[in-house]
């Protein structure tokens, strides 16, 4: 099984880019999505796409704390988003796997996958043979064209990243899977929500194995298999005008 | 079967795009996806990903004369973009259908679908039955939540948008279907290039059908099932600093 790790939060894109990742995850056998909400409490729209997704699933959710929180107008590279997430997705993790009986409850990867990347359903296959960590490009980040591990004889050796190379592990959200048997043996590796800008990744991985360990996929790194794509904010300047004529779209349709 | 016209032009998020595109699709019966490139010349990218998406397809190329089309910093709304590319899909289907036999070639249903939007499967089987021109809402668009046509008694009588509502058919480019027996039937019906704005979806479906004839669907057009979505054009910052210093990314990596 894929576990599938996505933290969402409510916007205007929200729905569509859970329904498009939805769409992808639905090409991919054995695959169990953990959604993890940050909000308070579980949302009616997103308890019914899921329940209406055909996908095996898990729907979690909590707050990340106001202080953690970008506010309005802050740069998005101010604080890491999703950590508080990700974490609850792990804790799930580790509790539903303690309570399995037997070898099968150690089988199995994690994947942590933001709800606006776009993922090629061939990642999947790639990194359902995960012994540890494995790791691959990632498009469009960075300020990069793609971020790769660089390979050599089979191992990795260096990073190919526009920035501070020199992290523990200079890789994207979107450029690793780990085995849920390294989660299970790792129970205190998580994710440090107060991690300075680009360390967020590097947190959780150094509790989890070491460089030498990493297994590189898609050809050696040589193929782009997931996009770190980002969705414009949408315009609501008409809906606004007509709100105040008390003309606006109907709140009963769910966008 | 569905013929699915996409224009598309080569840009960062290209393959992106068309990557979780074509995996909603894959979802979809009998769709054939007709995909236009803007361009003087058919490109190896979007050729091999045609070729590996397990679509029906067919690929197509025109490129927009260049007074028609957006310059660097012009505002998005001067021209409207892929009109030459959905005429070319819609001469190479007359043309098509027209060598077909039999009352087999005059089945199906033509829709436009760009290549950044976002699109739930069911919204597929609600056009599958237009016998012209079938309606629905989409989210996100025009400065507002969604825009719709208003239906009373089953009919469409007026339309819900921020913008003109007295355009012949203010509907967007993601909002109709029409059937292939419509497409044949008016062999001139086609998409002006020098439409002014919000005039583009007018200026074809006025060849074509009348307000009275337009089809409702999605539940009498109360439900969104295609989003507005537009995606972020990815910085480059680090990119062209590493490669002024010859330590760009690897060319030949396909993105
Ligand atoms: O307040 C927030 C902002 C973001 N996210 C989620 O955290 C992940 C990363 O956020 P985003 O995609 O905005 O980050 P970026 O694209 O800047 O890396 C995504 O799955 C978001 O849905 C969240 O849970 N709460
Ligand atoms: O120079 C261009 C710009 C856009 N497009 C295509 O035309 C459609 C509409 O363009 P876009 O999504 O940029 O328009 P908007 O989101 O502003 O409506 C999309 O399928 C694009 O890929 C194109 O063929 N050539
Ligand atoms: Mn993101
Ligand atoms: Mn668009």
């Amino acid at each position: 099984t894929i576990f599938v790790i996505t933290p969402t939060y409510a916007r205007f894109v929200q729905k569509a880019e859970l329904t498009r990742l939805s769409q992808t995850f639905l090409h991919v056998p054995q695959l169990h999505w953990v959604l993890v909400e940050d909000s308070p409490h579980k949302t009616p729209l997103v308890a019914s796409l899921l329940a209406n997704s055909g996908l095996a699933y898990t729907h979690l959710h909590t707050a990340t704390p106001k202080e953690r929180k970008l506010q309005d107008g802050d740069p998005s590279w101010l604080k890491p988003r999703g950590a508080e997430q990700r974490n609850e997705g792990l804790r799930w993790l580790r509790e539903d796997r303690g309570a399995q009986q037997g070898a099968d409850s150690q089988q199995g990867v994690v994947y942590f996958a933001d709800d606006d990347n776009t993922y090629s359903i061939q990642l999947f296959e790639e990194m359902r043979g995960t012994q540890r960590v494995s790791v691959w490009p990632v498009g469009l980040v960075g300020g990069m064209r793609y971020e790769r591990p660089v390979v050599e004889g089979g191992k990795v050796v260096r990073f190919h990243t526009g920035w501070r190379p020199s992290r523990p592990f200079p890789l994207d959200m979107a450029g690793f899977a780990v085995s849920v048997k390294m989660v299970l043996a790792n129970p205190d590796a998580c994710f440090d929500g107060n991690a300075p800008m680009g360390f967020l990744e590097s947190s959780f991985l150094q509790g989890v194995v070491t460089m030498e360990e990493l297994e590189p996929k898609a050809d050696n790194c040589s193929k782009v298999l997931v996009w770190h794509t980002r969705t414009e904010k949408p315009k609501m300047k008409r809906e606004d005008a007509l709100q105040a004529q008390g003309l606006g779209s109907d709140t009963a349709v769910e966008v």
